[in-house]
């Protein structure tokens, strides 16, 4: 194998739900719901393709689900956009970030990172010949520490890659924040390639604020979103980026060589639900606050640290205090003790004194199946 | 943009199909059926969807599929593979080509393709910072050289990128053209990707020989096919890596971050085309040798010199003695002058003596789309 791929483990997630499957363990490991999206999505995609859908879609996307994700990006955020340049479709946001990345990234460039970050940043910065700077959101409350984004960034850097709402960690940036990160891109001159797609799935008065909104932003910002997280079909992968036609055509520049196109009849189907189906998401996001809600109130009856997510699917403990010394180790070892898969949030982490600990946790899954994953934690105890 | 950009055109295929979508052209360019596959598939697919195959697919792909491609691998060609280890799904061959490259490539290293070559190819050779070594199949019988072959070889050489079925010539390798093959890259220890999406798709006498049924190749040889050539649902973006472990095992390393999976609820139904639905390319193959006759005819009473295809979509024509000296400005006053869209198969050559008046036309379209295409052509003369 080529030697870009030294050193690049392969995906936590692909592990972790391989050994769900194996041992038969309630997998809170991989970000994937549970209970599929609206059914009016499925028959759209059923219609799609008894219809006849099935040949390439155009290399940016269907022009219906390209209007559909401009009006969704101008109701929801007053954001403008040209469907015609400013909106792409990817085959999920994986496929955003991997074409954003080896689009708008040369080799020697820095890119800022929020650490924990998600696992397929660092393999396609590196991909990119990209250097990684990790900033961290430190436990236990997981804000940004301006003075450690204002020291990561120095004369090679060119992009800052943001996660908001954040995964792992569940933080939603603050506009204060965002300000923060708004100041250093301008005043350096930075691309932002911001990764949204927890962006319908934030609790109680947690508000998600789009990077591109704040002043001076929208010219430098490729924002990437995805069906899979906003109407629980992560399998689709139907996702999408959007930005001035500079950043989302270099964007594309890469990614019509990594799949051409995807999902032709899965389109129409995304472009319903941008539509018609805002109500899903809006249940989705009160459903979810009250699981994560009874997957953090069993954590803490367990005596784990728990980190209240204020969005996204997951919630991150320490197993320190438990008396684990290594996230990996745990959880290799939880299903065997509990029958019970999570995330070793560890392999996020460069900075391994504060990463070493953590696990996270996923709640976007049915009531009764946490209920299970809490008792057999209990019972393993 | 990243410089890897530079110098890498958007993909020909975008620009003829908008050209034709934008004149209400005949569409003779991009290679899709305008006959969708089995209308079983669709309802499997259907299936797939209503009962809930809507959440991410494994990293490799659903197991049913992985043991159906095994075993149509065997089938036909007697290949003996692994479902677990040896056959990784991917989006479409797009994705596998873009994978192998990036799994295998290294900075410096240089890969021998068949000129002409496929778009991606150039593109991803160069994503991966490899270095292309083009080996010409020449008109007017596009045969491999067997000498330039091995000029081509040298000890920064490691990989061989080779398509069989030749889009965009047609040529399908003969055994003693493999062997050729076979025997460089034996000699000089090199990995084969090798592109077979039109395996089945073969006119007359021609068969289509795997090389890795050749002595010594299958530990060598990555194999690359897709459901959307066999099956004619080319927008779905289901295709497949089958070969060593090492070799798959590279694919996937890369992989994992382009896409993670895609395609949940169309993979079960492609393994069901797999299994059950060989009718379908038994007949397609026919159906398109007519196709191909009634396109070949109909541009040699134009007075176009026209290679006869032994295989695939496509058929490609020299301009020249049809007075026109450069084959984009052919297919670009194409539209206008006859309303009908071929491809340039020049975007497709390092050697512009050789590929500057080739121009590529599909007959995967109806009977009745390609008279009207003859007509209009015609009529334009
Ligand atoms: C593409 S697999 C990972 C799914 C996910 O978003 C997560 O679990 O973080
Ligand atoms: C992925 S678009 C190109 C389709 C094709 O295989 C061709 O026209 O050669």
């Amino acid at each position: 194998h080529a030697d870009r791929l030294d050193g690049i483990p392969p995906t936590i997630f692909t592990e972790m739900s391989a050994l769900a499957m194996r041992t038969g363990s309630v997998n809170l490991g991989q970000g994937f719901p549970d209970q599929d999206g609206p059914a009016s999505v499925v028959e759209r995609a059923v219609r799609a393709l008894r219809d006849g859908d099935n040949q390439y879609a155009p290399g940016s996307g269907v022009l219906a689900l390209r209007e559909a994700i401009a009006a969704h990006q101008h109701r929801h955020y007053g954001i403008e956009l040209d469907p015609g340049h400013e909106v792409v479709v990817t085959t999920g946001a994986t496929e955003g970030i991997a074409a954003a990345l080896l689009g708008l990234v040369n080799p020697g460039d820095e890119v800022v990172v929020l650490e924990p970050y998600y696992d397929s940043y660092l393999a396609m910065i590196a991909f990119a010949g990209g250097v990684r700077r990790p900033v961290t959101l430190r436990g236990p409350d997981y804000r940004l520490d301006v003075e450690a984004l204002r020291a990561a960034v120095n004369e090679r850097t060119r992009v800052m890659l943001i996660n908001t709402p954040h995964n792992p960690t569940g933080t939603v940036l603050t506009r204060a924040e965002l300000q923060s990160i708004a100041e250093v891109a301008i005043e350096h001159d930075l691309v932002v390639i911001t990764d949204e797609v927890y962006e319908h799935l934030t609790f109680e008065d947690h508000e998600h604020i789009p990077l591109a909104t704040l002043p001076g932003m929208a010219e430098r910002t490729l924002t990437l979103s995805s069906a899979g997280k906003m109407f629980s079909f992560t399998g689709w992968k139907i996702g999408w980026a959007t930005g001035p036609r500079e950043l989302t055509g270099a964007l594309l520049g890469a990614k019509q060589w990594l799949s051409f196109s995807s999902g032709s009849a899965l389109q129409p189907a995304v472009a319903h639900a941008l539509d018609n189906e805002s109500g899903f998401y809006e249940s989705l996001r009160v459903d979810l606050q009250g699981r994560r809600d009874q997957l953090c109130a069993g954590l803490s009856a367990l005596e784990m640290e728990v980190r209240v997510p204020e969005g996204t699917y997951f919630a991150c403990t320490d197993v320190a205090a438990y008396g684990w010394k290594d996230a990996h180790e745990f959880c290799l070892a939880l299903p065997e003790r509990a029958g019970v898969v999570a995330i070793p949030a560890q392999a996020f982490y460069d900075d391994q004194d504060e990463g070493r600990h953590k696990v996270r946790w996923a709640f976007c899954k049915e009531a009764d199946v946490i209920a299970d994953g809490l008792a057999r934690l209990s019972a393993a105890d």
